[in-house]
């Protein structure tokens, strides 16, 4: 009967009638019902990605439908820049690797996010490059970049602009027509409140311009497989119809509550938590912290894998730690989705239960004050 | 409140209490309680498909696992055979034609079964030939390839033999070790009465042998990537974790019952079904029907789409049309998962009275009883 609340930044909390809508007896995909459905998640996509553009469902994780957007957009010909600045920014130029996809990376330190200046003055130094590829929310440093002066940036140079939103969309302002991207890839398991299993890609005309100028490399990734069998709101191949099931509800969920609304609510999630790791002299990692996952240097003395055993082994509160060479080293939390004020007023109440039972200096209540402070101030 | 019965050969109806065990609370990937999770799933998996070999577990459609078994055992220097005898085996030489493989299809008529014969002669044919490419139950058309006769000719060959497995593992017979096949892959939509979303592939040593001499042409479906994460119990990109734990239950309980009495069950049900079209003067289309999925003619006067029309919007049975060249020509009905000698009693009965409605001239009850004979024997 222990109650686990999820602050890993994906899988996130579930909400329980969404668990239960996709708990309803089970349902074919080549049928009036799924046509419906696929129909109307098609729009609520592009509310979700503030965009006109198509969008496809995938199944599979958020790393399937990211190969297909840079196998696509990269075919013989093109030249890839890959910013990388963590963990998941790595996995796309592996996937520019495995494809022999032309590509550079630009390595900007671990916690800082990407800036159009850094963008620009690779790009002018290889004129060659007319592909950008950028993670907004590099989860595992949670560190933001600047998405929409990239997008300036690429626009000018006419360049293609592939972003990895996965932990971003839905979280944190993404405006794909506005800032001109030119596919935005997100994943279920993030702010969108359901199971890991499906992944969503916006793709801009300019997109499927270069898409169709080349022959994809990979059948189950090929998105032109995905924009043929949109014509009759079909799948290429059996879709997971139970999420696109739980998509379509929460969805029509999330556009009743608005975008804008989600946003003010993660900042306020975020400035909270930070203001607590600050009472409590926990520094935040990212010089360019994102919204929707905070990562917070774990501090000298205290035993990452023990401090996220015990918030788990006696608290129920499941955090995350760090990724390659931050293992060990930073503790994460997530602001996405099915969480509240009173959730993260708990997790922190957990932290510094944890901390002290390392002998870890605490008063205890300062970080949960701390973050009252800005939730009161949000309330104004 | 209309009642809704799912015929089609995948999705199948999923049972009322793996509903709820995937409706259960989220839990994340990277804890205690998935890798237990996903440890006995692995045992599981080697039950279900009769092998000591690794299982792995993919999330995506059958289609992710067979393109990474595909691409896994074809490295250049590689030749495959692919025997074509329906729309799925089709997708298979998609795939070689897509990751540029060398290959040869092996036409055989639709509806007919791929025999030991056919293959041992196209492989003297042309002695290139390394690995073989067989769909053990062709969905599209209901007919069964001798997979244990084939896998005699390949290891006689030193060829490797992988199977799509989609709609025959946990239905009709399958012995990976005993037969000597080197992949056989599966999804969850079939006869694993799951939603669609997980794809499992089990990899002999012999296959692990060829893959690791070659190098992977994809990232999200590279069978490495799955193996190393195996090593402790995770996986490379975040798993469909809901699906995975409703996988868990549903194996634990085939596995209660034994393979052998579902294996019975689901030839009973294609027994009395093809008795039950006999009765009704409708052709069973394969000549070689499988047990997990039957095929029948249309018969002449009838149509095929207002027929399918009837089943579902007055009677509630979702049954499958034809794929390609078929669709107008034939019906389908399943015989996996959660399904039963009353389900499929009520399946007749509706047939019956849509065929009556398009004029075709029907005894009531006719084809029910000559279901009920079959499974009256089946009880002795």
């Amino acid at each position: 009967m222990k109650k686990i609340r999820l602050f890993t930044p994906g899988p996130t909390m579930v909400p329980e009638d969404v668990m239960l809508e996709m708990a309803r007896p089970m349902e074919h995909h080549r049928t009036a019902f799924y046509r419906d459905m696929q129909k109307e998640l098609n729009e609520l996509l592009k509310y979700l990605f503030q965009t006109k553009a198509m969008c496809l469902t995938v199944t599979g994780s958020g790393t399937s439908a990211m190969e297909g957007a840079i196998v696509g957009c990269c075919p013989p010909g093109h030249k890839a820049l890959v910013v990388y600045n963590g963990k998941f920014a790595e996995r796309w130029f592996k996937v520019c690797q495995t494809f022999s996809i032309e590509h550079k990376t630009l390595d900007i330190e671990w916690g800082r996010g990407a800036k159009p200046g850094d963008v620009s003055k690779a790009m002018d130094a290889d004129p060659k490059i007319d592909t950008v590829i950028v993670v907004h929310s590099e989860t595992s440093t949670a560190a933001v970049s600047d998405v929409a002066g990239i997008a300036r940036v690429t626009k000018e140079r006419n360049a293609l602009l592939l972003v990895d939103g996965i932990t971003a969309v839905g979280a944190i302002p993404v405006k794909m027509d506005e800032w001109a991207v030119d596919v935005y890839v997100t994943g279920s398991q993030k702010a969108m409140m359901l199971p890991p299993g499906l992944a969503f890609a916006a793709v801009s005309d300019r997109a499927w311009a270069r898409i169709d100028s080349g022959k994809m490399p990979t059948l189950y990734n090929d998105f032109k497989a995905y924009r043929k069998s949109l014509e009759t709101f079909d799948s290429p191949y059996t879709p997971a119809v139970t999420l696109a099931r739980g998509a379509t509800y929460v969805l029509r969920r999330i556009k009743e509550r608005g975008l804008e609304s989600i946003w003010a609510e993660t900042t306020l999630l975020a400035r909270a938590t930070r203001a607590a790791g600050e009472a409590l002299g926990l520094k935040t990692f990212a010089s360019d912290p994102v919204d929707s996952v905070t990562a917070m240097l774990v501090p000298a003395g205290v035993d990452e894998g023990k401090l996220r055993k015990t918030m788990r082994g006696r608290f129920g509160f499941q955090i995350a730690g760090g990724q390659g060479d931050l293992t060990g080293k930073i503790i994460r939390f997530s602001h996405m989705g099915y969480v509240d004020a009173f959730d993260t007023l708990g997790v922190i109440a957990a932290l510094e239960l944890s901390l002290l039972e390392q002998g870890y200096k605490v008063a205890l209540g300062g970080g949960v004050a701390a973050a009252q402070k800005v939730f009161a101030e949000g309330l104004k």
